[in-house]
C-alpha cells in the first residue's frame, strides 16, 4: 500500500486525506491544530460568477468548474457522514448606487455571456427576494446556481469522514517536507506553505469575519447570499442556521491574525447598509485567518517534485475550490492530471522553468 | 463561633466576607460561579466626583465617602495578596461641543462647590494632560483624586483574600434564603438579589463594554480614565496594563446578557471620536452585564431582618462603593450601623414602613 501524507488539515488537506484513503493510500495528515486555520473562519460563498470580471476568465474558469463539482461532493459529504453542509441556494449582489449598479451589467453581461445564468434585478425584483434588505438597495445580481455552505459543519465533515477511511491524524506541526518518508506528499498548509516550499508565491492576506446569532423577535436573515460594495468594501452576508456571518475584511498584514478595531467597525457598518435588523443580532464572534493569496488569484495545484505535489493558494475561495482541487490532487495522485487544473500548475510563475518547458522535465 | 452566609460572589459577596472572616465570623460564600458576573464585565472607575449633578446630593455623598475609602483598601488588599489593583490615577471628563461643556462648569460649580477637586481645562490643558486624544475635543474637567481600578484583579485578590482568611467557598446556587441555618446572612446577589427577596426594588440593567489590547507600533491608551458624552451616550476608557477598557451601553433589558451588533456599533464610534486610534487596537473581547439598579441610584444596603442584611442595588458603581458597602455592612454585624449608609436603607421605598418608623421597629 502506498503511502501519502498530507501536510495540513484546513478543508483541502482533509478532503485530500479523505479522499486519497478511500482511493487506497495509507494517508497521514499532520497539522498542530486540524481546522482551526483559514478554514474555521471562512465564510462560506460559493460565488464565482458573481465575481466575475472581464478578463479574468481562467479564475472565472477554474471557479465554475469547481462550483459544477460541488453538488456530488455536497452529497457524498453527506452520504459519508450524515453532515448537511448548504445553507443558502443563491446569491443576490446588490447595488447601492448607480456605479454598483454599472458594475452589476459588466458581470451580468461577461458572465452571461459565458453562458451562465446570472439576472438582473430591479428594485421591486430585490424586495421580492429578500424584502429585509435596506430601503437604499436600488438594483440586484441574482445568481440562482450560487449556493453557500456552513464551513464548520464541512470541516467537521471532512475530519470524519477522513477518520472513518482509515486517514491517521497527527497533531503535529511539519518543519521539512525532507522529514516525511512517505511515497508522496501533498503540501496544503495554506498561507504557511511557502515556509515549506519558499519558492511558492503564496502570501498571508489577513481577513476578520463575524458570526451573528440571530435573537428572539428579530428579523431573521436573508436566505440567499447577500454581496454588496458599501464605501468601496466588499462585504457579505451569508446565512446560517442560527444567524449570519459577515464578512470579511482583507489586508496585508503578515501573519498577524489579531482582529482590529477598525476591522469589526467596518465589518458592521457595512453589513447594516444593506441589512438594518442587523443591530439586533447577537455579536456571537468576531475572529480572523490569513487566507493564502497568489499574484493571479487562481490556487498553486500540482506538482513540484516527483514527491511533492502542492495544493494551496486558494485566497478566498478554499471552500468554493476545494472539490475541483482534491479531484486534481487524485488525478496527480493516479498519474493523470485534470485538464481543468492546467492554469494552477504552482510553477507558472518560475522564470527557470516556464510552463511550456518544465511540463515535459521530471520537476513536474 | 457565629456562622454568616454571603450569598453572591461579586466583589461586593467576596469583599464582605473577606472583612467578616478577619473579624470572627465563620463565613460561607454561595455562588455558583464565583466572580463571573457584573464584577467580571465592569470598567473599574472610580468617579462619584465627575457624575455629580446638582439636586442628586445622597448619590454625591455616598460616592465620595466610597471613594475616600478606596486608598486604604487598595493598600489592605495590596498587603493582604500582593495585587495591586490601581490602574489610573485620575478622571478626565472631556467634551466636543458646547453643550458639553456647559454641563462639565455646571458640575465643576457644584461638585466643586461641596468641596471637591475638580479643575475645568482649555483645549491646550487637555492636549498637555493626554496628547493622543481627538482634536475635536474642546475643554475637559480634571478630577485628580479620581482613580480605576482592575475589575478583574480585584475579583482575584478578593478571593484569593478570602481563602487565605478561612471562607468558605461553595460553588452552588441559593434558591432561597429559608435554605440557609447561619446566624447572619448577607444577601449580595447583584440584579439577581431580587429573585431571593421579592421586595427589593433591585433591577437588571444592561451593559456592554469592550476590551481592547494595545498592538505593536499603535498609540498608547490616555493614562487617565476618559470620560465623554457622543451623540448623547456616555462612553469612557478605562486604562489597563495591556490596553483600554471602552464602556458602557445601558438598557432595561431584563437579564439578557447577549452582546449585540449595535452596541459593539456605539461603543467603538464614541470611544474613536474621542480617541482616534483606538481603530488599531485588537479587539480582545465584548462582554455584557446586569448592573443591579434601583429607583434612586443609591445601593440597597442594610438591614432586612434580624437575621438578613441586604448589600445590592450598586448600580453602575459596584467598584466604587465596594469599601464602603463592605464597612456598612461590618458594621451591621457588629450591631452599630455606618451613617454614611443611612440614606442606602433597603426599606426606604417601602410605604408599609416608612425609614422614620421602621427605624425603631424589630424589622428593620
Amino acid at each position: 500500500m502506498r503511502t501519502l501524507a498530507v501536510v495540513g488539515g484546513g478543508v483541502i488537506g482533509l478532503g485530500v486525506a479523505w479522499r486519497a484513503a478511500e482511493a487506497g493510500w495509507s494517508v497521514t495528515l499532520c497539522d498542530p491544530a486540524v481546522g482551526s486555520g483559514a478554514s474555521w473562519v471562512a465564510g462560506g460563498m460559493l460565488a464565482p460568477l458573481s465575481e466575475g470580471w472581464p478578463g479574468e476568465d481562467r479564475v472565472l474558469d477554474f471557479g465554475a468548474a469547481a462550483l459544477a463539482r460541488w453538488p456530488e461532493f455536497a452529497a457524498r459529504i453527506e452520504a459519508a457522514t450524515g453532515v448537511a453542509v448548504l445553507v443558502a441556494d443563491a446569491t443576490l449582489t446588490v447595488a447601492l448606487d448607480a456605479a454598483d449598479l454599472a458594475d452589476l451589467r459588466t458581470v451580468a453581461d461577461w458572465v452571461g455571456g459565458r453562458g451562465h445564468d446570472l439576472r438582473l434585478l430591479d428594485r421591486a425584483g430585490v424586495r421580492a427576494l429578500e424584502p429585509s434588505l435596506a430601503r437604499t438597495v436600488r438594483a440586484g445580481l441574482h445568481a440562482p446556481a450560487e449556493p453557500a455552505i456552513d464551513n464548520r459543519r464541512l470541516v467537521a465533515g471532512l475530519r470524519q469522514a477522513a477518520e472513518a477511511a482509515g486517514v491517521r491524524i497527527r497533531a503535529e506541526r511539519v518543519d521539512s517536507l525532507d522529514a516525511l518518508d512517505h511515497d508522496q506528499i501533498v503540501l496544503a498548509a495554506g498561507a504557511a506553505s511557502a515556509r515549506l516550499w519558499p519558492a511558492l508565491p503564496v502570501r498571508p492576506v489577513k481577513g476578520e469575519i463575524l458570526r451573528l446569532r440571530q435573537r428572539p423577535g428579530v428579523a431573521p436573515a436573508p436566505q440567499r447570499v447577500i454581496r454588496a460594495r458599501v464605501h468601496g468594501r466588499a462585504v457579505y452576508l451569508v446565512p446560517r442556521a442560527d444567524g449570519i456571518v459577515v464578512g470579511a475584511t482583507q489586508y496585508e498584514a503578515g501573519f498577524d491574525t489579531t482582529v482590529t478595531v477598525a476591522g469589526v467597525r467596518d465589518l458592521i457598518a457595512d453589513a447594516e447598509a444593506i441589512f438594518p435588523s442587523i443591530g439586533e443580532y447577537e455579536l456571537a464572534e468576531a475572529s480572523a485567518g490569513a487566507r493564502p493569496g497568489t499574484p493571479d488569484n487562481l490556487p498553486l495545484l500540482g506538482r513540484l517534485t516527483d514527491r511533492i505535489i502542492a495544493a494551496t493558494g486558494h485566497g478566498r475561495n478554499g471552500m468554493l475550490t476545494m472539490p475541483l482541487t482534491v479531484d486534481a490532487v487524485l488525478a496527480q495522485l493516479a498519474g493523470t492530471p485534470l485538464p481543468e487544473a492546467e492554469h494552477a500548475d504552482p510553477q507558472r510563475f518560475s522564470t527557470a522553468h516556464p510552463p511550456s518547458l518544465s511540463s515535459a522535465g521530471g520537476v513536474r
